[in-house]
């Protein structure tokens, strides 16, 4: 099989073989609890990993990077696949230290073990945000190597991203050329809060279903506190937060932008033109309405053409496999969703 | 002026005249200060009420029957009106007894002061929710008088109301006969934590913006927890929470289902059905894209026609007229939206 355009993966979960290869990778004396990766209370009932992600042997292919370029990269022919692990929870932690020294361990395990392998592996390294200077001396520290394209944090968070509170990070991301990708994972554990505005729902589906609610408030922030004015350079991608709420939110916040914008006098646009200059959707999941004409309206109204990137979100239950996604488009905005778009995002030759 | 079609307003605030007049409603020794109406520290930066919402002497329209008939009633040809009030916080107020006593207080001023005056007026009586058997006690107590046509609750939240501690309130509701409305207002402030589930936003118009995800979070509370199959006469509306983000839900809730149903053996349908079939949703504020054909294409994803239900939000700085809004569609669709649809949701002759 082969797709009709090369493919740029977005969104791959590379892991930890266990949490011993995990602790290895800790920092000194660091040696307490690892975060367990994810939805904590939220437990998907039929497991995080799809069934056919391990070898005969039992073996992760998200935690090899042999394993992955055998399951992922070779059969789908990925021009580049980029590596976004699995370290969402570091950032609601409650231990500004630990959780520094834990997105440390993540990056130098993404740089000695995963990047020298597969010249087609980019990487996206992570921070802990609950101490900016530190997070800040981190990106310092792993942003020049040529393979990190990317700087991932969490979509969990105590503070929407728009806040000041962040701004350190976004200039040292702006600074290094590297876009700042947001993740769901670990909303409603640690420090985050309720993972809806309306509480704690009661179990995996609803939270899953709700979690692009946090990926709605981060863009209504950081549009409004004039993060992409102020970085006029810094890109954002929103991984995994859905699609398909976009028009309503662009719609709804220039309507209260023509009443209310004496609240955001560092706005020189209309709030949509900073979403469609500064910010990127990956696909994964993708929402399948019964009538596929839908879909294709809804990627009228965003500019899909020009903000989408493909992900896979391997290994996880709902991966969406390249040969089977976005049947009804084809042409250059497939060939730009697939590889152009994350080809031009990460400079990729 | 006139519309092309007879008009059922289906979100007017009317309002006590002062904070003497609502404590004179006050039973017995609750003597406390009465909560303020509305958005805490998310303040307007251009208030709340239209400027033209007023007599020359000064007078809220909002406040008097006898004005509001003057100022929305005669002008717009209004058939009927559903009154909705202001009292969103009090079931984010710690206290459930001084809780309880304020939304009596609402009660009884609607029933002697508001819906004897005009006929066209319908009203919408309110509980605290801090006490789901105080709340059924009252609803007992007034949803029988027959101007009585809804249950109007605060969507913001401490639970999201699909969980089972609402459950006696929507057995009452649908006992009598009650659709149960939510609208916005009062999120983020008292018990009602944060207002979005990234933490809080830094001003109005953030906050305004993200209203929206209190609704998505309950619709998907409501629709998971089986409410729909435990009372299936039991009605919805989601007033004031906007339109333009439920193709989204469906379709990613419908897409959830396929894979996670055993968390939810009690449905029997997709998820998107029991919206269909069980919630309405009112127009104002609603979603206005540079290209009017994006919001027929969204009316035909949500099967507008059937669902929705025309409201102007008086006396509100964004107060929809309901001379300017949906230009872009006519015939049934519109007068359904406009009159039919709420006229047979509320039983109205």
């Amino acid at each position: 099989m082969k797709t009709a355009t090369q493919v740029i993966d977005c969104d791959i979960h590379h892991a930890f073989k266990d949490h011993r290869q995990y602790g290895a990778y800790l920092r000194r004396h660091w040696k307490g609890p690892i975060p367990g990766g994810g939805a904590g209370v939220y437990a998907s009932p039929i497991g995080v990993h799809r069934k056919d992600a391990y070898s005969d042997a039992g073996e992760s292919a998200a935690a090899d990077p042999k394993l992955l370029t055998e399951f992922l990269m070779e059969p789908y022919d990925m021009a580049y696949g980029i590596l976004t692990g699995s370290s969402y929870d570091i950032s609601v932690h409650p231990n500004a230290d630990f959780a520094a020294a834990v997105a440390a361990a993540y990056n130098d395990h993404l740089l000695e073990e995963w990047l020298p392998y597969n010249p087609r592996f980019k990487g996206s390294m992570t921070v802990a945000v609950q101490d900016p200077q530190l997070a800040v001396r981190e990106i310092d520290r792993i942003a020049p190597h040529p393979d990190i394209v990317q700087l991932v944090l969490a979509s969990a968070a105590r503070l929407p991203y728009g806040h000041r509170y962040y701004h350190p990070i976004y200039e040292a991301a702006e600074r290094h050329g590297l876009p700042v990708a947001i993740h769901p994972g670990s909303e409603g554990s640690g420090i985050s809060g309720a993972p809806t505005a309306a509480g704690y729902v009661s179990n995996y589906m609803q939270w899953h279903t709700s979690l692009s609610q946090n990926f709605m408030a981060h863009l209504v922030s950081l549009v409004c506190e004039g993060v992409f004015e102020r970085f006029p350079k810094l890109k954002f991608v929103l991984v995994e937060g859905g699609v398909a709420w976009l028009p309503h939110l662009m719609w709804r916040m220039d309507k209260n932008y023509k009443a209310l914008r004496s609240t955001t006098p560092w706005l020189k646009k209309m709030p949509s033109r900073y979403i469609r200059e500064h910010c990127y959707l990956t696909t994964q999941p993708i929402e399948e309405p019964d009538n596929a004409k839908h879909l294709q309206q809804i990627f009228d109204m965003i500019d899909a053409e020009n903000i989408l990137l493909f992900s896979s979100d391997f290994p996880h239950w709902d991966f969406d496999d390249p040969f089977m996604i976005l049947k009804g488009i084809s042409g250059e905005m497939k060939e730009k969703i697939m590889y152009r778009n994350a080809k031009e995002l990460y400079s990729l030759s």
